[in-house]
């Protein structure tokens, strides 16, 4: 095997940082990832939870995961209480907020409200006015706030971006961004199916379906690598699925910056598409072509030149996407490593700051509240144009 | 090798089909393809011809090909004249039409009311009107007329066309086809490319640029395979290239038959595409997923089914696409196998004439002046719809 | 559609060239291929013919194929007698020999010896005595003779034997070569496939069973594109289905020119695999990889640097595959254009002649009776050694 | 995001099990990818440690993963005799051991005499001799033992056990596994790298080179999926390298029990391949294919039928598979994932033992010390039948 390319795991911290987690119980799905993309590296350990709206379950999840009792909330508010009464060389070092949907607003505004560093999930929160006030408590309070669009955390999403920085491709011209998963094709939150359920509900997922599940990510991938905003969009969302209210199909024309075409798909209903996320990026130089699904190649075409499969951890790549990579090439790394890079990211950067530092963009590379916002106004918007009649409707700044 | 599974070459009639060709002379490109489609089966022989608007061109054009002084033309006009004063016996079956877009017109028209067949390239006409003048005619003379939409030559769209039919992906719900190209990355037009020139020329071209050299194929493709009608759209067209005044960059939202959305892209700006045609079905059953660069494969994905891939020429395929198949199951057919089977579609339509019955749908399976003239008002509506800040355009019946 | 790239269709021969079939009638497959391959390109047609061993159905094949009743006949020998009585201006310039292996020797020797050039199909005979016959009849005749061993005939195999070539990859170092199908898994012949009955049948067949059918194409394909001998073999050749005494699965390792290690892998058993011919050449600066079911597309991997994808009909590549290509990339060529190639290449050499000139390597670009000899020879050695205790046995010279 | 449907991680055991590690400190690549599968699922934690043959090294590798002072020593020595002073409720649970080769024998005896369940990387030993004094040693102390062939924790590879266990294709027929990677197609051990250096010295590496590095894994992975057993080999081995003593491509072909063939290529000086690790099984009633690189994926032929992708977390697979899964199909899974399926087998094992039980197979699945023991004495047989010239040479009971 290769000698070790990884820089990441060779980061060497003073200490472990310490962390709590919201929501995230038994039954959970993404509580589970969270923690294992924490815990890949050793670098960060959990250390306090509330992991439940329901108290009982929350202290029995937290049983499961070996928290001391002390430490094991059966709400949110008495963990943060309990922190704040800590010292700061017991206290967590920041909260991450796997709740649903609608939680997120009020968990992440009261922690950073407290002074403390947030790991938030996506979408941020369901209204760009929560997303505003949020992002004023975060000037406010100076602290480190991370939100968890995992996708951009995979090493060949990062080479991509850089590629676009330096000019590999040229000028953009057109992006096509798509998100095809077939997984409620049929009914499935008619037949208890918990992860499906609260996905469909408007109380719980916001007012967006599909686009709020999985239109954010392709958002953010496509605004992330390209660092193009999304400017107007012409919507045509459909619930395909018989009694459901929110999107399940959405398809979206775009006009990015500088006048650029884009087209966005993100659709929940594709029958045998698992987590189909794929970006294209035309220049008139070259295209760069990625998917989820074989996250370690990046398809590289050049102007009358054969096209290439540059490959996570082989030679030549930027530095961001080195940083992001464990192991040679030819080894598969996939979502929670994606993931885990978040959290490097995040924790890179409380670390500088425990260390009274600024850290890079290399070190903290992760999506930040910025993001977040721009996802929920983004949303919104598309919302707007799907009930309007009018081609273009603008995206407000 | 296994046992052979053609049945087209199989068929066996009575006596070769004899044919002229109007255009597809030196440097034109796709005249070769059509007489390489039509010789492919020997049942077709080509006999006369005027492949050049400038006469001495068309005749030498015709010595390359070892036509007979007396069956080389300088003119259309000359070949049909010619034509129309041989007996039966000797005279051609059908005329095959390859000029660039703007003669279609002229000389299929001319060829329809002297009472002969027609084959002709797409896009049919550059108007409406054009083409309803066209299919008034062909009613009139009661000739076949088959429009080279040679995509849908291929075994495994027929296949997917019958899949699609039979219900095995059940009720339609979204429709993506995607026509991407690269080779107008760059201003070859100026450069120099006979190809590239008259294709963003106007007067040449129609008032379509990708829209009618490529889309008009995604759009037949979408059609003939759902069954379904476009019955509205919203176009985002662009002119990527500098220069230019015709579209190279097409993005569209559709609504189909029964409120079934759909999205198409026909772009010639791509960078590193070839000659990326896909067509994906969602159906709330299923999903048929297919690529023209492997088009002898077709991924059809069963709810709660491992994805399968269908190979052209193996078992279980439907009566349709065993016609259109030469070779087992392994070995590559092509483009221009493809082709062939339009031929020999119309070849079955008018020996079935000939011998005084009726071809079956099976036999005469080929694109018709129904599908050119609903290509027409499609590409008409897409322009219409571009100029629109209406997010809907409605192709009228 | 970008400009024609294709010089083989372009050019312009003085005149038609004439062939006769022996084999081929009907429910035979190659046979068919052949007249397909010859016909694709209109420089080449069909007038006399012996399509069976049984006259009735072979002057029944003949009428199938519109043959002139004088020029129909029952039996080869009646054919070579009526040719050879013929006048030149009308005799066939070539007989293509498609019969049953056990009739090549006897047929290709006879015409060969009244003075015909000759394409023949592989593996050219039974045995290596007969196979030197042949070449000294060949060589007193100083006639064409061409061996279809048809993948060579790809214009991406061709690119590939040019870049090893020209040192693409350095010095060779392994060469890995597969022929993978699955459709002998069963006992076919048990259940009156004719393909299958006369392939597990040594008195047809000849010695070897799947080494004979597939292997020699891997053989061939190996040598053609690495330039290099198969200088000794190490056979495991198994007759895994029940009742079969010719081998259907073969396995060998192989030393080759200048102790370059090979391997080999023929096998008819392989459920699911259709035609997978694979060949990887890896040298010290690069490794090439083509599979025959994607036959427009070559690997390439340089050391340190990305793997490239090649295209069939894109820029940059050599003569030799620009040559055996007739549309542009991304508009699939298959299989029965590769095996045109191979006529056209006999076709060049034979023009050639005609004029008095030597055609070039370039245009005479097709597999040698020196291929269908040494062919024989290493079938024979493969044998032998799978009867050896002995880990190597040596091909002689 | 579907349902989870990951059962490992939701295993609650009972408390976190404690480990040592020996070897693995800076530099070294293999500890780092051990201790982050081990870390993965928040069951196991790192309390122990000897990093390193230097004591400075191993400390300060120790001081970088936090490690409490009385517990980074400096050989493993003093760490074995720190862990026999504590008591049971302090001591390490288990010891991984990570070392060069030639270390594995006497660390993992000592630590085995000492009553401690091991972890050992593969290769296991040199020598038979030495695997058999230390599978005595095991039998004796009835600890667990586990060896990371890590490719066998791929919930794909399980899945293809289990579907070859339940006769999903038949009778076994013929198997081809292939290892192929690029990284020392040149000269690195003479330009410092660490990796290579060890791999291509015999005092270090033991008497094979390509052979016992990724031979190894293949051997481990065809004999687990499969179940058969090695019977013979007829092995080629080169040392192409310039200056190498050791193989670097090895190729061979095998006769498993019940007469079922098999071959084998494991080659490191592949230009282009990174960590190609296929495995082929084809059977009287269907075929599975497997590709590390693609691990998330497993195709599956059946006779007559299309070929099916079957993915990882995606319904109907077995329970083996689901078991090792912690993601819904489309979040890609990778190689750490897989690894951390072997640690997790063996924490259940040494859970169960903890708690009085005995754990199920399904629970206790990672691989054994016989693996260990067969995988040397199958290089001892490589090696032996590389210097014969005996065709076959058998594999001792």
């Amino acid at each position: 095997m290769p000698e070790a390319i990884n820089t990441a795991s060779n980061m060497v911290p003073h200490r472990k940082l310490r962390y709590a987690m919201v929501g995230g119980g038994r039954d959970a799905f993404i509580g589970a990832v969270h923690r294992k993309a924490a815990a890949l590296d050793s670098q960060i350990d959990l250390v306090a939870g509330a992991f439940s709206s329901t108290p009982d379950k929350a202290r029995a999840s937290g049983c499961d995961l070996f928290l001391a009792d002390s430490r094991n909330h059966g709400t949110w508010q008495e963990l943060l209480a309990d922190e704040l009464k800590r010292d700061a060389s017991d206290r967590i070092d920041f909260v991450s907020i796997v709740t649903p949907n609608h939680l997120h607003h009020p968990v992440a505004l009261a922690f950073v409200q407290g002074g403390f560093h947030v790991v938030c999930d996506k979408p941020l929160v369901h209204t760009f006015a929560q997303a505003q006030e949020l992002v004023n408590a975060v000037a406010k309070s100076g602290t480190v706030f991370g939100v968890t669009y995992n996708y951009t955390g995979y090493p060949m999403v990062r080479q991509m971006r850089e590629m676009v920085r330096m000019g590999a491709i040229g000028n953009l011209r057109k992006v096509v961004v798509e998100y095809s998963q077939g997984w409620l094709a049929t009914q499935l939150e008619a037949n208890g199916n918990k992860q499906a359920a609260w996905r469909v509900d408007p109380a719980r997922s916001g007012m967006a379906g599909a686009m709020g599940d999985i239109g954010s990510h392709a958002e953010n991938l496509l605004c992330t690598v390209t660092g193009l905003e999304v400017e107007a969009v012409c919507a045509d969302l459909g619930s395909v699925g018989a009694g459901r209210t929110l999107d399940d199909d959405a398809n979206l024309l775009l006009r990015l910056s500088g006048g650029v075409r884009g087209v966005m798909m993100a659709s929940q209903i594709c029958v045998g598409c698992e987590n189909d996320l794929r970006l294209r990026v035309f220049g008139d130089l070259g295209t760069l072509d990625w998917r989820q699904e074989e996250p370690n190649h990046l398809v590289h075409a050049r102007l009358d030149e054969p096209r290439r499969v540059l490959t996570r951890g082989s030679s030549g790549l930027s530095e961001a996407a080195i940083r992001a990579t464990r192991l040679p090439s030819g080894h598969p790394e996939g979502f929670i490593e994606a993931f885990a890079n978040v959290y490097l990211g995040v924790a890179a950067d409380i670390h500088a700051r425990l260390q009274g530092s600024v850290a890079s963009a290399l070190e903290a590379d992760y999506p930040r509240i910025e993001d977040g916002v721009r996802g929920v106004r983004f949303i919104e918007t598309v919302l707007e144009s799907s009930r309007s009649q009018q081609k273009w409707t603008v995206v407000a700044d």
